[in-house]
């Protein structure tokens, strides 16, 4: 199946109608998240960088006709108006890593309708899934307070694909390493895992076990100490390691039980066996509220791994997004069906040093001194520059989260960044409502 | 990136030890799912398809082991011994659309401790996942109770392989259709979808967006009506329909405000403008719980499209499973850590006519009457049989729904089915937990 076949199927009918109408002249689509999920002070974008990829691909093939075609029951010769279509349209977007809030445009396009429309379902697919993983994981990075943090979601993750998307997430937000091998070559990240418990059960006994890891791995190792009981399993591992004259980058992994207090007594034991510079690991079922629980109740634990609950972002595991038409033919547009109000019109977020973001038209100026999120990433249907990194996408984030007030950064009861509509926005969105909510008047005329 | 390096790293550093201590003798590993999520009463077992396709294929690459080699640093001489290691193994398996419960095994993987041990991430993976929305999916269609359901979770299920998986997935618990495209083509499903929100506004007015549509699809069409105003959309879609002289197979789609309350004026709004054929449908942010009250409501509504929150599984993201190594060489393991004990060798669940399943070594008889769930599938390699198919799994879920109680099918407060084990691997449980915890006795012999 491609790409461009892996959509909803209302893309294919609302196009045919479009291209039998001629209604051929530019949209502009806004791709925002309507509100946070209950415990998220911000979100991190992300999404970007696989829609570019996307959209400079996108190429409807005549294979594709003949599925679109099968799906609608219909002939091939009533789809062909599809064949060949690509993507020549303009996209702006958030770079990925930057912080942002509900209601602001993560990505606009503007393109001729039908391939703006063709489009919706990847992009919202791409932007929604990524954006929410991001947004989670960054939340571990911020609880660890300084320790490193790693990924090992990749085995509960919805899919594989899901978990490469996890491990970059991971990445972009801070996080030590991964357990994927294939995410760790692709974008040049740390690969991080030891050992499970079946394979210390497949031996006659732990120290055995332990033995054989340490011949198998000449560097440093991580042993895992809980598969039949955590603290004689500590005092294995440090035999083993001071008999093998091991220490440094060493570390034992707690993965059940009481981490915290399993964590003291490993840490005593290590200590006493002359190990302080054996590493304590935690993992089993944690992210941000059991990295912060621990951190915060002091518990001596050199490195998190957080997996299952960061990789499907179990707590808010989709983001209330929306690809909405703002603009057809140069006359903004809205929908107003209850609690899913949306502002017509090309938008821009302004950031400003002090205050609340600024959701404002897109050929505004800006408040003085505020930065436009929004850059034009795509003309014509080709990037503009080279893609864009991971590195760079960190470097973002780091600086957005340095500059959010504290309570939007907390774990718990976050209170989250907020952006305001702009004068001349809130006008513009009024004066539509109030036309649209009246009949018989005429609809906004281009240009308005 | 191949799929044999999409894995987790600890699977190579563990497969490198075996190699390397000559450990290569026969290991079974189980799959299976520790507790229901708190809203299940049952799940229903998938995954096992896409798990095949993966062994059958399986082979460590030259490239790959270039890939592992430089995760872990090593030289690629180092990794070399992998290089060319393909599944040669047993396979039993749950077939798909089978209800399980919890602790009962879906898979059980007997190979070459190093190939079994190879696949683990990838397999939890695919079970855990697919698993996961079945179990969710299965619950919107008992809330129908009756009424089709279809999915259009694409837009936001954690990327798009997802998305095929949750197609699948709806497919196989009794879906009418997915909106999914490629889904439908490539499985032989019905393609639902029709307009969104920006259709209707990139048209000057709401009826002309109608005539159009119905101008571009000469068969039934669904209009959507709540762009502006449900009430005034659904009057002037009655009027559309009824100009055209189309009914029969048309249909108005709800998506936001009181569906419940929309649908009884839409259904009045039809009936008095003679059109008692078209039908309401309604879509929104719903699952098995917004269906099951509409339902319950009287609400008429004919079919009810659900989206992103079956296909994220969003009430439960992830399933609580484990893949544990429960006999290396004949002889049978376990693990002890708190809470998370496993229980050793190999097993049949069986299930009895009434009563709660067995579960039971795998040699046992099995109580009288009782079917054997697990079959073995796969064997040296190689799919022993024709692929499974949909509709198989769909027919076998269905027998298996008939024979549930009824409050393991209610869609709230549900009281789950559950398993019990045999006498024998009781006794076989304590007595191995026994000699663990007593750190002097000898483990339990082959053969044990």
């Amino acid at each position: 199946m491609s790409d461009v076949t892996t959509t909803d199927l209302y893309e294919i009918t609302m196009a045919l109608s479009y291209l039998l109408e001629d209604m051929s002249r530019p949209a502009t689509f806004s791709l925002f998240v309507r509100n946070l999920p209950p415990e998220r002070g911000f979100l991190v974008s992300a999404g970007a960088e696989p829609v570019l990829d996307y959209l400079s691909a996108f190429r409807i093939t005549s294979a594709d006709v003949e599925d679109f075609a099968s799906a609608l029951h219909r002939s091939p010769s009533d789809v062909s108006a599809l064949d060949g279509v690509t993507f020549t349209g303009e996209v702006r977007a958030v770079p990925e890593g930057r912080v942002v809030f509900a209601g602001e445009p993560l990505l606009e396009v503007t393109a001729p309708l039908t391939q703006a429309q063709l489009v919706e379902t990847f992009l919202l697919n791409q932007v929604s899934h990524q954006t929410a993983v991001a947004s989670k994981a960054v939340r571990s990075v911020l609880a660890a307070d300084g320790r490193p943090v790693v990924d090992f979601s990749l085995r509960r993750t919805h899919g594989t694909s899901a978990g490469m998307q996890a491990a970059r997430m991971a990445a972009l937000t801070g996080f030590a390493g991964t357990s994927n091998v294939a995410a760790a070559v692709r974008w040049g990240l740390t690969a991080s895992g030891t050992m499970a418990h079946s394979y210390v059960e497949a031996f006659p006994d732990e120290e055995t076990a332990f033995r054989a890891f340490a011949r198998a791995h000449p560097g440093p190792v991580t042993l895992l100490v809980d598969t039949y009981d955590s603290v004689r399993g500590v005092r294995t591992a440090a035999r083993v390691l001071r008999d093998l004259g091991r220490g440094p980058g060493c570390a034992v992994r707690l993965d059940s039980g009481d981490l915290g207090g399993l964590a003291r007594r490993a840490r005593v034991e290590l200590d006493c066996s002359g190990l302080p510079d054996v590493r304590v690991i935690a993992s089993g079922g944690l992210d941000e509220y059991g990295v912060d629980t621990l951190v915060r109740s002091g518990a001596p634990i050199d490195m998190y791994a957080v997996g299952t609950r960061v990789g499907t972002s179990a707590d808010a595991p989709y983001l209330d997004s929306a690809y909405k038409l703002v603009e057809y033919d140069a006359r903004p547009v809205m929908k107003l069906s209850s609690a899913k109000v949306t502002s017509p019109g090309r938008k821009q977020v302004f950031r400003r040093p002090d205050g609340d973001d600024v959701i404002a038209l897109w050929d505004e100026p800006g408040p003085p001194g505020a930065e436009p999120l929004l850059r034009t990433v795509m003309r014509d249907g080709r990037r503009i520059g080279p893609p864009d990194t991971l590195p760079e996408a960190h470097a973002r984030l780091t600086a957005d989260l340095v500059a959010l007030p504290a309570d939007a950064l907390r774990i718990r009861d976050p209170r989250p960044g907020r952006a305001v509509y702009s004068e001349r926005l809130s006008d513009v969105t009024a004066d539509l409502t109030r036309r649209l909510r009246s009949p018989r008047s005429p609809r906004a005329a281009p240009g308005a």
